[in-house]
């Protein structure tokens, strides 16, 4: 072998002792931009800047050679600068605002470790902690066994739920594809989440055979719409499979009379999944559990803690009733190199081949870690008091006038808080009405301040319009 | 409203003093536990304990009310003890194994941002950063414009390409389904990643309909077979569509003949998929890039930084050729409450729907901030390095007596590297062959010492057998 050669093969690529001192210093750019100044209800949330003049600032362009210490820990001071606050209290965008410390602990140690969820062998601790976290939210749910997996984010557990549905009952879908079968039928509401109608298209199902149920002027299903919207599709020669029932719309919040829901899926013989992704977090809390009364009733349960809970991008679980293995059965692909028969362990914790994925990240550690923190009391609190925020915004916006026509100017105000950096909040239109603003108030950092803030900034940013 | 929810809407639930003592205290740990420790040639790779032990250790359990700081301190010092070190120079386990500071520390500030990757307005940074990072992939593979999207491990990538391909050719399957194509037919190597049959199955083409040409003794793609499988596809009343190519074969690292391929999708005027997840990283290689020739003809590359680059779980990149939109006019949902077309900015910076995802995480600040790092010559000199350790293992094992006879008790080496916790490696069956041991080793971690290990130890464990 030539000399050149023998050289590299000496010398590892990686010192260990400036890796280390980059990283702490990287770490105190985070504690102090990100979580301090980007909680600090002094400081912007934003810091906008148009496309072109943010590509400059950041000198995106990857090169030849690499650069010295000082100025990669400018970059990451420039990438927490530029990006947006969202635990900043007056994020209320998104269902993803707000920090929990203990989770991001459990996400910093989850990184580190760089674990790959598959086999009990290279994942010992998460395949145990996955199915103990798995466990705890079924309970939640009403059922004493069943299965489940996190997926990277709720559209694919919506996403799962439907593909196994499908595969419960026509199980030749997996050998012959969707050819061997009747055309199949979906049933949800036009309010339910767009991930319903990203999967029948992906799963080869087709956007027209989403059929969608009336919702009343909450947002919530209507039963006997969906009783007569399944007879007529069976009329027209297709075959239902699965009602896609939704626990907190996107828009409205609402939440589809499980109860009622299920019923219908008996008589039909349907599978029942119910889209939780936002409100299943409900269920944690005796005060407005009732909300989802029926959800034992399901086939399966989709469930984001990433969202109400702030357990942090991504964690998102989907639930089973099934106790068949029709996870593993649907999804498996027995690859000899990973999934090896002739092991030392009892090789049913290898659960890799319940996905479809093959490197599948931890996210079980996060939410167990919070969990573990602050109890299934102090998580009932987070909803409990997200109820209030809300109830306290509207009976204040009640008492102020001007709220009603805010409608017409959303997309000015909008533009205005971004660009003085000072609160992000969403809008859209909803139905034939015109753009509204959607205000999350979840996050464990708000108090009754942000609430008056929001309305203060909505009244001062709009006040000439 | 009454006192008690008055008196919660003024307290927020979070104190961030203690919260950010925590994560301090918990960093700590991770620097001393995971990355110290986790990395010394002196500790333990793993700490077996079966799986009825390790649960009680570990005291899974979530409960009502919430853990006192220092206990949770422990819980984290325990999670990391009984946890795989995966950057540790003795895992020669899978493909994910040893650490890179500068990607670690962009994934700690991805996590502390929690950013959700689908509009530019709340993810300016990383909307735009996402584009230059592709853009500097694509080029190595040698296009100069083209599209594509980081996804959740490179079985999507794979599945989604799968999506594509069948969608620019039969596009009415978004809203018919699949009942309104011909029955397709896919082609790909036995020795390919087992996600191929997952998409098919996932994607309602079921597994029937996947072709698997022969392979010679390397595991690469005779195209030849190839060819003749698609006519006699052709024959059978099925359309081909795809031929999903592989460079690096997970077992034994094979480079199909991409140009070759190339020239048999002209002729037949198929999409050319390659599943570049292992080995994509030898384009950075000027020694070594040869093995992709022809990989600028392919439709779509799926190549994962996670791997070969040490960027960390997850970092998946499916790139694309197509300059027509293609992946947006596939997976679009056109939700109104996210994608509003009345925005300030231009609204082709909002990406989101061009994922079946709706949350995403972003996967491309580790791989920026390490690339920036080190530059292109880092990259390059991590593969050259890579390719000169597995040369010197071959040699190695020539010289050495018994290892053919290994393949015999690989189970039991196992076993035994596994409860003494000096070592991992993962073995499988190849065909009719039985067990060998399949060692990768492209961590910037490693140096001859380790190499030299591995083969005294593989003679440790195995001497009595």
């Amino acid at each position: 072998m030539e000399q050149a050669s023998l050289r590299d093969l000496n010398e590892p690529l990686i010192d260990h002792a400036e890796g280390q001192f980059f990283l702490n210093e990287a770490f105190k750019i985070i504690m102090e931009e990100v979580l301090s100044n980007g909680t600090d209800i002094k400081q912007k949330v934003c810091e906008w800047k148009e496309p072109e003049e943010l590509a400059l600032l950041l000198d995106l362009g990857v090169r030849e050679t690499g650069e010295p210490r000082d100025k990669l820990l400018q970059r990451v001071r420039d990438v927490a600068k530029y990006s947006i606050k969202t635990s900043h209290p007056h994020f209320f965008n998104q269902q993803y605002g707000g920090v929990d410390y203990h989770s991001l602990a459990g996400r910093f140690l989850t990184e580190a470790l760089n674990t790959n969820l598959f086999t009990y062998e290279v994942a010992p601790v998460f395949v145990l902690m996955e199915n103990e976290v798995l466990r705890g939210l079924r309970q939640l749910v009403g059922w004493t066994e069943g299965d489940g997996i996190f997926c990277p984010g709720g559209s694919t557990s919506n996403m799962y739920a439907m593909n196994l549905a499908r595969y419960q009952r026509f199980p030749q879908v997996k050998s012959q594809g969707v050819w061997a079968l009747p055309r199949l039928s979906i049933f949800t509401s036009p309010e339910s989440h767009y991930s319903v109608k990203k999967s029948a298209a992906f799963l080869g199902i087709g956007l027209d055979n989403v059929i969608f149920v009336k919702v009343d002027d909450r947002g919530r299903m209507i039963p006997e719409d969906l009783d007569e919207k399944i007879e007529l599709s069976k009329s027209q020669d297709a075959v239902p499979f699965l009602v896609s029932c939704t626990s907190g719309t996107t828009v409205q919040g609402g939440f589809d009379p499980l109860e009622h829901i299920a019923d219908i899926c008996d008589k039909h013989k349907l599978w029942m999944h119910v889209d939780a992704c936002w409100g299943g977090s409900v269920l944690f809390s005796k005060k407005h559990r009732h909300l989802m009364k029926g959800v034992d009733r399901a086939n399966s349960v989709a469930w984001n803690p990433h969202k109400m809970l702030v357990a942090g991008l991504q964690c998102s679980a989907l639930l089973l009733k099934d106790t068949t293995n029709l996870l593993k059965q649907c999804h498996s692909a027995n690859a000899t190199y990973l999934f090896q028969q002739d092991k030392f362990y009892d090789v049913n914790l290898d659960i890799g081949d319940k996905s479809v994925q093959c490197s599948r990240k931890v996210d079980c550690l996060k939410l167990w870690l919070m969990w573990k923190a602050v109890g299934s009391t102090g998580l009932e609190e987070r909803v409990d008091k997200a109820f209030i925020h809300a109830r306290y915004l509207v009976e204040q916006m009640k008492k102020r006038e001007g709220f009603q026509l805010l409608s017409m100017v959303a997309p000015v105000i909008k533009e205005r808080m971004m660009k003085q950096g000072t609160m992000m909040v969403g809008y859209q239109p909803l139905g034939n009405k015109v753009n509204f603003f959607r205000v999350t108030v979840f996050s464990p950092l708000l108090s009754q301040k942000d609430m008056d803030f929001f309305l203060d900034e909505i009244e001062r940013l709009g006040k000439d319009l």
